[in-house]
């Protein structure tokens, strides 16, 4: 016969589940102490209280819950690069080889998608090219590394792109945007609590989140504001020497080249240094690379090419480099960030170290398949002679003009406002011009336990609906305040409404 | 003027980077003794050994490089559920209006897309109502818990399922397969050593990986073999009990119904007992639900439906129950594995806990949005006299009963065959089989350091191309062997293969 059960706390209870009994005491629910403390502590500020508070507004705007209750009509998301959810319009050849691929049946009516003009040849060739390397079909699995023919097609750009010999379809990892890749690399490489990562300062979130996650120790280097945020090495290998000296082990170095939030463009120099440094203290090198095609001044050089460049050169110097190097489909002029594609680049990793990205990637089963097929056609667009070649390269570059135009209008209206200073933009989709605000705005801001920055960047949403990141959500120098935004936003009329703002601001808190 | 380096080892250096010089003794690489030891320790069976066995003799295969050196010409993928790498064609009903999301500009051609016969009316009034509710594009990044009119969509879906009342969009986090859900939950449930997870032996091992990488404690009960892989609650509740007087701290508790890699179904007693325990002792329930249309015999029911009975039945017993329920568009009728949809519904967490879900859903910025209206499809699919309906129908029904037949047949296979066990197919797309093997097979695995069961799965695969996966994989009472197979692959030949191969490793271990 059943035990009863006791009526008091949980642990003392005996088994009853037998019995089916509804005789007992509800235990409490779990609550936020009895959670894992490193998820808590992690910080994402592109997706933190400000833009949650915009994504409150524009669903009262939608609903009119409050109607005009506000000095603005619509949300302005300059918080993150996000480029469709504005006006970019994505390239047509690579939509209509994706939509084949969503719908194979349409090639049965090639005759009349041709003839009635709905589709270019090319793309119809391209998407049968795709399906056969796919295999079955973008709603099957593929292997946990990625299509092997993408990895290829992959390999044969990285080659081209920096003139250097042959990378190997091997090397590729295709990954859900660059973000997934990232997850790997800290998940792999963060090892307890004395595993240095190296990251700069400011720096994208992400870096900082997944250090928290993954428990290991942030190791800042600075970038240097006044030289338009340009990377001092020195800095970088005395946070190495420092960190060693505190039984810190630097495992791995993060370079955003173009720079996110600074959209700082590195030189051949630097990142020569920046190696030298890597196979000097046995870093893993870590090149986000992903605004590599955003670029408005100065050239891109990709960490690859000055690593390959520096073997041939100093024999035997640099074979230790380990360079893990990512690109993603959601930047560039694709703008496709909501269909995930991304791949990451090894060089130089132990056959250990490769497994172990394997495995995670196989627990992960594979990256969306669509979104590999994006890299595919982000990394070999139509050629000269293609149908579609010329109505491609009219988008590409009327995409890129536009952005450009953008950041050059912000910039000079920056440029002539009183307590603001940006440096001249160079490349990725940001400025982070830097605030320099009244004391008694940063008491304001003491006041309601905010940053300085963070307490503008609230009041710029609430009286413009224009949505930023304060800087002090990617880092910056004590006492100095940023705020990074997007140059993505149609038009410019929210450039007006912002200068109308800061005037305003200024004056109140001055 | 810049200092010498010396050329001792790495951490003795001294800054050197500004004089740019090559002269340095590069340090050793990072080698696997630098790693997360979580990861390395981690396994995951379904992409093991054996698949990538496959995957070389495939490329191998493929390649021609030692043409006819197999006793085969391909791979039987039966390792994975991923239904349409094999023959499962995609609904086509879902790909039309998949098709027009990747590329809106078809909505220009209406006209000679229905004339034609080339789309269905309601296929392109359904992308553009899902057009409208993603806003912008595909290609831009949704909120990070998803579209929300999906998550209306799909909310009113689980109140129709469980005949209950309204659920709510703010509850529903649309997510990459169910895959990235158990990230969540286990990222955010798993605090330290001390926590415990209870999972079902066999069990689907990304449950085992997660607890591994989380550094949290499997809580294992084991499922009956002889009465169908049923679930035994006391089983459970004595796992509890052992682990509170052991210091752990059980958290959470892994339902998974239908079973993976069982098959087996639930009944309403069983998951009503199951509650109890979880609210006994305040476990966190997920029930990995995602093999909901898959059932062959007996019925499916929700966790969600049963708790919401019990919380009528029994006022303020069950409230503090809470759920995280999973589906995917991966398995069901729709099969889209490759294209990592998926959903995950909490009920009764607190504030704090969604906050720290949503902000793991913020750093991974969103889940891949064609993906979320794959969702949309799956949980609302063609009405009675919708164009589609009918064909949308037969579709469904030819792919249920095509795999009835098949699990039925290798059911059957197995049933008359010496040395091999199986329990009658309920659900899922998997069978368990025991494998009963001779003493001579067992020692024999142990000279080459194999499980039984791992040794024959090689055994399988090398002489008749058939991938399948050892129960140790996934778990099992020591001492005994099984093996999981997929009954998703083409014809049933392979049935007839697997037949010969298993009588002659009989005969031959006898």
């Amino acid at each position: 016969m059943p035990p009863i059960t006791s009526s008091t706390s949980g642990t003392s209870n005996t088994p009853t589940s037998d019995s089916n009994t509804h005789d007992f005491e509800p235990a409490p629910k779990i609550s936020v102490a009895d959670l894992n403390q490193k998820i808590i502590n992690a910080e994402y500020a592109v997706r933190g209280s400000i833009a949650m508070r915009a994504e409150e507004l524009e669903f009262e705007l939608y609903h009119k819950t409050q109607p005009h209750s506000f000095p603005f009509e619509r949300i302005i998301y300059a918080n993150i690069g996000n480029p469709q959810q504005l006006d970019q319009k994505p390239l047509t050849f690579s939509r209509q080889v994706m939509s084949i691929l969503e719908y194979p049946g349409l090639l049965k009516f090639k005759d009349v998608l041709l003839s009635q003009g709905i589709y270019k040849k090319d793309a119809l060739e391209r998407a049968e090219l795709l399906q056969s390397q796919i295999g079955a079909s973008v709603g099957a699995y593929s292997l946990a590394q990625g299509v092997y023919g993408i990895r290829e097609t992959t390999a044969r750009f990285i080659s081209k792109r920096d003139n250097c010999e042959a990378a190997s379809a091997d090397d590729i990892f295709l990954t859900d945007g660059a973000s997934k890749a990232v997850t790997y690399l800290m998940m792999a490489l963060c090892q307890n609590e004395h595993t240095g990562i190296l990251i700069p300062i400011p720096q994208y979130p992400l870096y900082t989140a997944s250090i928290c996650i993954h428990n290991a120790k942030m190791l800042p280097y600075y970038l240097d504001e006044e030289s338009g945020w340009s990377t001092k090495v020195e800095e970088i290998e005395n946070s190495v020497i420092n960190a060693i000296e505190n039984g810190i082990k630097p495992s791995a170095m993060v370079v955003i080249n173009p720079g996110n939030p600074t959209g700082a463009v590195l030189s051949v120099d630097v990142i020569q240094r920046i190696i030298t440094v890597a196979a000097k203290y046995g870093i893993v090198l870590i090149a986000d690379e992903v605004y590599q095609d955003n670029i408005f001044n100065g050239e891109f050089h990709s960490m690859k090419k000055i690593l390959r460049q520096l073997q041939k050169k100093y024999p035997g110097k640099y074979d230790n480099v380990q360079l893990a190097s990512l690109h993603s489909t959601s930047k560039g002029v694709s703008g496709e960030c909501g269909q995930r594609g991304g791949y990451m680049e090894i060089v130089g990793f132990s056959d250990e170290v490769r497994h172990l990205l394997l495995k995670l990637a196989s627990i992960n089963i594979c990256s969306v398949v669509t979104g590999q097929a994006l890299v595919d056609l982000m990394v070999d667009p139509p050629h000269v002679g293609d149908e579609s070649y010329e109505k491609d390269q009219e988008e590409r570059n009327e995409i890129h003009s536009t952005l450009k135009k953008r950041a050059d209008k912000l910039y000079d209206t920056f440029s002539n406002l009183e307590g603001i200073e940006c440096q001249k933009p160079q490349g990725a989709m940001y400025l982070f011009p830097r605030l320099i605000l009244p004391d008694r705005a940063i008491e304001e801001a003491k006041k309601l336990q905010m940053e300085a920055d963070e307490f503008y960047c609230h009041k710029l949403l609430e009286n413009t609906g224009i949505c930023t990141v304060p800087g002090s959500g990617f880092g910056q120098r004590e006492g100095t305040y940023h705020v990074r935004t997007t140059f993505l936003s149609p038009g410019t009329e929210w450039i007006d409404d912002w200068k109308k703002f800061h005037e305003k601001f200024m004056k109140e808190y001055q």
